[in-house]
């Protein structure tokens, strides 16, 4: 039996008279989407849009929860307590996953977005208040989470099925984070090195970091990123590849 | 068998730093909340801490969805598109809902907030929009609407359970619409005033105008406004009145 | 000696991480600008990087004040009372002035956005409110407003210097209003179609309906639109258009 | 000739429907006003009022500019580019600047509020980009810091008029920093101790920290406290106190 693999990317990221991305487009392309919800991207409308159309698709949702901070995309990081972020994280999920009901369909997944994510990944408090939230809501709901991150480790302590992911175009340092966008070599250009940076790791079994280290991981999803130029194309590429190298992919939900 | 009536507010209308009203107090007279959520007032905070007090006190709760416009606190008329407002009303029900479902309680009613609920409920259009809206998201909820609107038409017409309403310090107009308040006469003073104002009308099954005209109508619940100074006492005091009349103080969901 | 004439575009309608137009190209065609203040688009970076670009190629600013409506960009019709709306006009001049002032030049005109400009072409008393708002500022500022329109009316009525607008791409209804949108041949279409449209009424000094009805006016400006495909292409025709017919472009301060 | 001495409080902090403070009582009893600039709290009638009634009371008006969040009240630490700060201080302090304008006043200083605040007094980098803002802005603005800060360092560097501010109800550390409010003896509690703390420092010359360790400074302003229930009644007894001792109350404009 072939392995499954999940191919997943940040979608709904227009707002108001503001176009981003090509998420019809992408939407045929992605196995699931991580659906912004209105704090940092993406508004109601703009999200019930992109849920029809996912649904269309055969496409499962993810919320993208994000910190409110539309001007700055989220990307900021901001101090906020606790108690105060687990009401914004279930706020927002729960704004979604209302629109997905009144469209027929669910939210199976949760992937915090931008500056929240980064931060949930580093530290392992903050990761605990997003696991938790998440389960609050409901211990059903998928956390999707960057291989070997402190938030990865937060979801399966919470009690929670998570789901790692990682990055096709992004080169990772010795220690499994993410080399920053500052540094040389930080991005990697082009489907084909996009998709065998990807069947190198999957078939590796681990992270393979800039150096050539091998950080053991068992990642099921591929996060593609939806917003520049190339985007679609180097999805579809990798899609393609993935196929052809013998995965199938699916949805969330349907990963073993 | 006493008759039985329902007590409603508009609460958790506090926003980040800014308090507005006493809804600790009022939540322990009130047996029916509505919570605004986030679009005119209220915050993720302040919705889950009014979820949780409401859930302590035994008070159903309502969604109290508003226009996007915290400056003008969802009192100013502003032209939302269908689809936009039916997205709107969605997000913010939903919102409410998982807070609520994370605090073990749900949601069983909406009442639109502000400068909306004045337009529905005499615009048959757009309170279709509304009346879809929640339908659309789940049609078990409950409208709640004031007596004779074009609201609680549209409510019914979607197939919702609706309960209507009367003010309890506020006169009537002929036609059923309430006095503006610029006109003389517009808001009844004093809790006696309002308690015998209510009482008349629930003997009556009428609205009683300004000119002793009456409406027929069946009004299940009473509004009582929670951010004025006296708001408290006023409150109570229709309670204690309703309650030594003989009728029996419910939520919402318990009205036969 | 030939005729003045100006052309102004709406700009630096971007936000956050949202991009709108192309508005580095349109700085190299047009003359003035009328600059988003943050309420409808535009951020204080956004404002800022406009204002330096426009410096930088001669064109002279405008404040575009609108609706605090970032979600509707300023197009949705709201309800503010006066001395309100006068305050946040303020507000936003005075905002867009200071980031001139900071990179070393001055606002010298103003143009309501959106629904707000709509709404003050048509009501006179709420095009008296914008026009006092302006003077009160700073009874230099010049107000940019559609020929024929109240706005226009009020603010000589206000003591302002008032330039009139036709719009390259609109058609005119006999009363001088534009034929909506909704509406068979409301938009024209193609460049040359745009210029002899605008040659036609400069030469007539007048409007001309769409049933070629003319309405005497003196236009001194004409507005392209900034955020379609072709408004590069179409402004730079019209620019070379007027120039070809002897007309002498300026930034709306040097006007006659 | 008595020694001069500036009282100053934050005010204007109230938003759309939302009450915050006795401005008005206030603004009898200190000599400058900190106005909120509507990204953390204010908005433009708000601002609008603020100033007209601090023109009618002699007070001076300076700009209390915070980070964009109106949900945390400006209290959140954000990372914002020195760039984007930049312009959103030049945003703030032109938007306060206009409407003073439009009341025929002026603003005179500038205090940076909340978390922008406390990080620009620790951080000498982000210090220099808020007084640069502010330079860049107009040169003759005061910048209105706390004692001993990086902002005040900056401030001075960067070619302003500094004038350092001490607290009247916090205690000081041996680094000349506030003694963390989670921590004991953090706050002065009563008139009589907060004179007696202010008095105690300007009669030194010096702050004098909770160990009654003096650090030499030239305080010139006290900030007293617009929000809490005794704000009004400690603000009258500080003015008062330091009538009796001999300081004459002045404007932030007319220190020497």
């Amino acid at each position: 039996m072939s392995e499954r693999i999940n191919l997943n990317a940040d979608l709904g990221e227009s707002f108001g008279a503001w176009r981003m991305g090509d998420d019809a487009a992408m939407l045929e392309v992605v196995k699931s989407a991580n659906v912004a919800c209105g704090f940092h991207a993406g508004d109601p409308l703009v999200m019930r849009q992109t849920v029809a159309t996912a649904k269309r698709c055969g496409v499962s949702l993810g919320a993208h929860p994000g910190f409110p901070d539309l001007q700055g995309f989220g990307r900021r990081r901001m101090d906020v307590p606790a108690t105060e972020l687990e009401a914004m994280l279930i706020y927002q999920i729960g704004a979604l996953a209302a629109l997905a009901r009144a469209e027929g369909t669910t939210v199976t997944h949760v992937k915090p977005h931008g500056a929240l994510n980064n931060m949930a990944c580093a530290d392992a408090k903050l990761a605990a208040t997003v696991a938790r939230a998440i389960h609050r809501l409901d211990p059903d709901l998928i956390l999707l989470a960057p291989a070997l991150s402190q938030l990865a480790v937060a979801g399966r302590e919470a009690g929670l099925r998570v789901v790692e992911e990682i990055f096709a175009d992004r080169a990772y340092l010795d220690d499994g984070n993410l080399v920053p966008r500052s540094q040389p070599g930080a991005m990697i250009h082009g489907a084909e090195a996009c998709l065998r940076h990807v069947l190198d790791m999957l078939g590796a079994g681990a992270l393979i970091s800039i150096n050539g280290k091998r950080l053991p991981v068992k990642a099921q999803s591929i996060c593609v990123h939806g917003d520049d130029a190339d985007a679609v194309a180097t999805a579809r590429a990798l899609r393609e590849g993935l196929q052809r190298a013998g995965y199938e992919l699916v949805a969330i939900p349907e990963l073993a």
